[in-house]
């Protein structure tokens, strides 16, 4: 996906909203925005938007001097999300669509994303999700996908929202590439995010190699790059992911939930509405 | 009203709203952001925000192209009120507190401003702001400058909104000055505008001078320094003359609906809330 105009408004709000976690000094705040400001004449429009986040989110730990200003976040939201486990667990394994519910769970999970809100309560997404209507709903070709290929590459977005990846890895049950970020970048998932979730248990987590809030191929690993372009069957995660993905050369599907109305236009929903949408390329 | 840091996104969502009111090309767009992040460095914390706004909005007429991108909808805004207007003039005469249903037919007005966001619906504003309680009331002060005064000093704020003000000021009753912005600027009110609703008929209309989205003392004419500081009763109308004149050595009685957090948070108040608030300095 590309950056769109209204794109440019939100980083600031974003840069804010980060610098705000490290530091209540309005001078060391009101830097930050001053350099994202000199920075925004070499951000492209062609750019997509978790390439400026890599730059943005790398200024604000070095303006602020914090360089993991949403670790606590982190902890406290998979902590939550291990609370619920045992509980979502169960209503998985007894819907009639347990596939599907875990899916459901998953996208739910999604709602744990700093980058575009301040606060998110995972409880209500739950209630909501579970009950709501997909916008696009890809479901059979996921089910085809799962029974034809050997393994899943998951590519994961947000800590905490792990916990709800590992119960649909459980559910798919099949050997499982688990991916995180190389190093933090908003409250994006890591490996040791991921390790605390207890998806070791359950896949191989591997690092994308990229600090970027999504999957941003040229900051990516050689690895990683050869082992997406090998496998047969890839879901991607939340907007970070889809906003760097949604073009590259993959089949590939990504389960989220529109949390802005600049990327709900992009896919062609509302925001709010939740997705699970296989785009063959 | 300072400038708070959580104005600085909304610069840029401003800059990008009045800049697509002139023109959808892309290129134009990104080189209005791409200026505003090079002022960024020098805009000030303690400035007010109508300062940023008044050369924020020269510069989107300088880069677009375009004088005056709200021309249209200042005159369709204007034309929509003056339609208002018989009911509005029925049920202010036919009110308990005729003077009370003005002032709040007046902040309804207030809606029509194109600076916060990029739609307003003035018949909705009405019927929820001839209902809903006051936040901050200062009436029997408000009642109490009136009777004492000899003169009223009235501080526009938007075309259209013009006409809801004439209806206060002849509820009033007592010789008016109104005052417009001396250039266009977002939607706020010109003498022409002024004129179009029909107050040359109920004051006397004069321009500050300045061509901010406010009163910013810094550009208005000595003339209406003068006045101002000469005038015993002084109404403000609307958020941008709440944010240039708030902290102005006078006292004036400010006629808003809150339409942004931080101008709610400033005052005390909730987004939504109207104020009716009576500033002694």
């Amino acid at each position: 996906m590309k950056t769109y105009l209204d794109c440019i408004p939100c980083f600031f709000e974003q840069a804010l909203r980060a610098g705000r976690t490290a530091t209540d000094d309005e001078v060391v705040l009101k830097r930050l925005l001053d350099e994202l400001g000199q920075m925004l004449g070499d951000i492209s429009l062609e750019s997509t938007p978790p390439e400026t986040g890599r730059l943005l989110y790398r200024m604000v730990s070095r303006v602020t001097g914090v360089a993991d200003p949403y670790e606590e976040l982190k902890s406290e939201s998979t902590a939550r999300a291990l609370e619920l486990y045992p509980v979502m667990k169960k209503l998985i394994e007894e819907a009639d669509d347990s596939l599907l519910t875990a899916i459901r769970v998953a996208i739910a999970g999604n709602v744990m994303d700093a980058g575009p809100s301040a606060t998110f309560d995972i409880g209500a997404a739950l209630k909501d999700v579970l009950i709501r209507e997909f916008a696009i709903c890809d479901y059979p070709a996921f089910k085809k996908y799962l029974a034809d290929s050997e393994r899943v590459l998951y590519i994961g977005d947000n800590a905490g929202e792990t916990v709800f990846d590992r119960l649909l890895i459980e559910q798919m049950n099949k050997p499982a590439v688990y991916v995180v970020r190389d190093r933090p970048v908003i409250n994006d998932a890591t490996y040791d995010d991921a390790i605390r979730a207890g998806l070791e248990n359950v896949a191989t987590i591997v690092s994308s190699g990229t600090d970027a809030p999504g999957t941003v191929i040229a900051s990516c690993s050689p690895e990683f790059k050869r082992m997406l372009d090998e496998s047969d069957f890839v879901i991607a995660k939340g907007q970070g992911n889809y906003e760097s993905l949604s073009n590259y050369p993959r089949s590939i599907f990504f389960l989220l939930k529109a949390k802005c109305r600049v990327i709900a236009d992009d896919i062609g929903v509302t925001p709010g509405d939740i997705v699970l949408e296989g785009i063959n390329r």
